[in-house]
């Protein structure tokens, strides 16, 4: 045994000098000897009075690192006999520092299909032709920060608590109130879930409605954030064919359905309108089924001529759809504030889920959102950017027209922040994707919204947040994409 | 037709003093009459110019109308012969104003699971003894308040995007660097994955981490929270015993896990904390079954004589725990951040996993954080804090000892901003916990922490957020509660 202490007490040394307290260092030190075995277990360790002379340390130190050993359960006190250390299994290898394969265990089947879902891929590119990316020099950044900043100071119970899992009350009452103007849907603000921006919304839908291996209509060409959402939860994905006519509705050979997934207000990645007459179809299979039906209402507030269409959610009887918004992109994305309208006899269930999956936005920023919307600078806002939007969309169409044509035609459209443009011969749009990426783009094939379905190529440019000078110069880098392109593969003549 | 016509403009009229755009008006009542059947299918409609004499409005209010009405599909141009309603299903009853029972289909099994989970319940107490609350009053607001303003006034696009999944890299940078000396973790700044609190790293863990009925040890008792996510990512548990005295993690009843539930630091309910062989022996039952280890360290950071004991995933070799923090507790609740720690490999995994689930904290509040960390203020409020929270529980104690000793016994633990109190004399917790409701206390029972063995009785106490007046006024409350108890039903003698 006294071998044992001296061995120990070799080992141990303090340094004066260092941050770290000496009785932090002692501790230490002692742990990472026992944990090697260099102080085997069961050995009895010196007093702590003379270890404390040995390292002419205060007895409290030691004192101190010894009752943290002890809380740890690294070393045992028996009355009389003085302190030794706990029969613990000694020495485990340290890791190796550099090991390629680590030895932690895969994901599960689950985390698989979860982390292999189709995500947008984003390119290097400088120029952000990205689609769905809004203005936000725009933004009203000092009104939107002292408003921020008033509910930062309060200390107001019902910003600082853990209740109001489904939302901040003030701004899912805002929200009930102006989504009637907004979208024609009338709803109580019990309806009203807010959560961490619209993929939280289309996971969390997906997970309370459907089970593993029920059916879900997805749109296809569709939005991959809706796909992966659904794979997540374990759905197999039927394909409800669109073009820029609109919903293959009548396909006799889809399965039926637990959910119905669509974009009625702009389709994505086509832009188009759902028509009333499909509407109602569309309500009427959700009926025939008992299925529900996922409204994505992404971009519905974004119309620049006549008014915005009225939600899917607003026509009688629509009880079954469930609506998601989202203020992502009529404020800035970053706020990640996206909201489900849901039945009312679901909303307990919906606080319920929210509270276990914790997708619930913060507070203060739900808060700062209800003031900005209740003193008047959402719809201000919102104002401005249609007008601006509209303005960069008829700019964006005349560049094209001029710089382009000779490769694509884009068909203005009545909302959105993103014009869907086609090939005037045949290109693959992987291959102009890739063009663009040299010359600096950021841009969307269209290629890539398809799962099933032979793709039809063309590009989604998004040209809401550029300015007219951006504009013309993401326009002549497209240019210089095709222009390689063609140097690379002169197109057939004819 | 012609008689068509004339009903048509029969119903119609516009409200010339109405806050509503006549276009509106005319929209509106066009698409209400031709929903309800009231303007058959097929009927023509009269021309933009009749129809706006006979309404003296402007001609292009009519036609706005009719573009609105056009672009939604209610209407048909046919070249050279008018606009006529489109052939859609009439009539769909509206839906009745206060139907009971709602015709919107149930929520999936799974819903119904995720929606039964258990969740501490909270009691309407007005005075808060509920656990987990921390203190609120002496959180530096106008600091935080300034630091948001600065980042919500920023335009910097690191803020602004939709990228950044994991979390704000500077904030990863910041935890990673902190939580070698907090915990003793050594780890990168991209293991560290940021998401919208405990919660939901809970929800992420077990979708991404374990399939469908997999097994998952579960403390017994154990936190209610952890429990409703593993259910609901379809888990089979099974019960981990712990006692006051530790973890019995020889259990041979206990199926192969894949995933291991646990709190090393401060064991909720009991704050025991695990010893270095219980830990040494739990990684290898993990590395036998190729298992997880979940370490939720919900309160490691209160630790108020010793250092926070160190973190298990601080041992060498475990790889295989994935460590959950949360700034929930030593800032403020409502911020909703919250942090896993993965192993390296998997790090691009859960950054793809959390842009489907949606779980990201808000990067401004993200980023407020780590200038709140990186500025001082965090390590500043966390020591008052603690001096705080230790100078409230050994008040806390005296007090129990003073007014409650006849019916409770409050042993003083070294960490936590709550304290088990157990009875000295058989009592139902949910009794005790019904008559301090009544008292207007929120109190915990801790048989709620029990799911299958046979529940130890008793109280868990949160002080934490109380002030030594309102401590007094709570214990005074409880002891009303006891008494009123003890006259109902007079305890057995002896």
């Amino acid at each position: 045994v006294a071998d044992h202490n001296r061995l120990s007490l070799d080992m141990l040394s303090v340094d004066r000098a260092s941050d770290e307290p000496m009785h932090r260092q002692i501790y230490n030190a002692l742990r990472r000897l026992i944990l090697d075995g260099r102080i085997p277990a069961q050995s009895l360790l010196p007093s702590t009075r003379s270890l404390a002379e040995d390292l002419s340390v205060g007895r409290n130190t030691v004192i101190a690192a010894y009752d943290q050993l002890f809380a740890e359960g690294f070393i045992e006190a028996h009355a009389g006999s003085g302190t030794w250390v706990a029969p613990i299994q000694q020495g485990r290898p340290a890791a190796p520092k550099h090991r390629k394969h680590g030895r932690c265990p895969p994901l599960s089947r689950r985390g698989r299909i979860i982390v292999d879902g189709p995500q947008p891929p984003r390119n290097a590119g400088v120029i952000n032709f990205h689609p769905g990316v809004p203005e936000t020099e725009s933004f009203p950044f000092s009104v939107w920060s002292s408003l921020l900043a008033r509910n930062a100071r309060s200390r107001d119970d019902s910003l600082l608590g853990y209740l109001s899992f489904s939302g901040h009350p003030g701004l899912r009452r805002t929200i009930a109130e102006n989504i009637s103007l907004s979208r024609g849907i009338s709803c109580t603000a019990r309806q009203v879930v807010v959560v961490t921006g619209a993929q939280a919304a289309l996971d969390l839908v997906a997970r309370v409605l459907m089970d593993e291996n029920d059916n879900v209509w997805m749109e296809e060409p569709g939005y991959r954030g809706a796909r992966s959402a659904f794979l997540a939860a374990g759905a197999r994905l039927a394909p409800l064919r669109v073009s820029r006519h609109g919903w293959n509705l009548s396909d006799r050979s889809l399965p039926p359905p637990r959910l119905i997934y669509v974009t009625p207000s702009c389709q994505w990645p086509f832009g188009t309108i759902m028509r009333i007459e499909e509407r109602l179809q569309l309500l009427d299979i959700a009926e025939r089924h008992g299925a529900w039906i996922i409204e994505d209402d992404y971009d519905g507030e974004y119309r620049f001529r006549g008014r915005p269409v009225p939600a899917l959610r607003g026509l009688d009887n629509a009880d079954r759809v469930v609506y998601i918004g989202s203020f992502g992109k009529t404020l800035i994305p970053a706020l990640r504030i996206g909201y489900l309208i849901v039945p009312e006899e679901l909303a307990g269930s919906f606080d319920k889920a929210i509270s276990i999956t914790g997708q619930f936005a913060p507070l203060i920023l739900q808060a700062t959102v209800n003031d900005f919307i209740k003193q008047g600078y959402f719809a201000t806002h919102l104002k401005r950017m249609r007008r601006l939007y509209a303005r960069r969309q008829a700019h964006f169409v005349d560049l094209c027209e001029k710089h382009l044509k000779e490769w694509i035609t884009v068909a203005e459209n009545d909302s959105g922040m993103q014009l869907l443009a086609s090939f005037t011969k045949p290109m693959k749009d992987r291959d102009v994707v890739a063009a663009a990426v040299k010359e600096g783009l950021d841009v969307q094939a269209i290629s890539i919204n398809y799962h099933s379905a032979e793709p039809e190529n063309g590009l989604l440019l998004g040209y809401a947040a550029m300015d007219e000078r951006q504009i013309l110069r993401a326009v002549l880098a497209l240019r210089a994409a095709f222009i390689g392109l063609d140097r690379k593969q002169p197109s057939a003549p004819g």
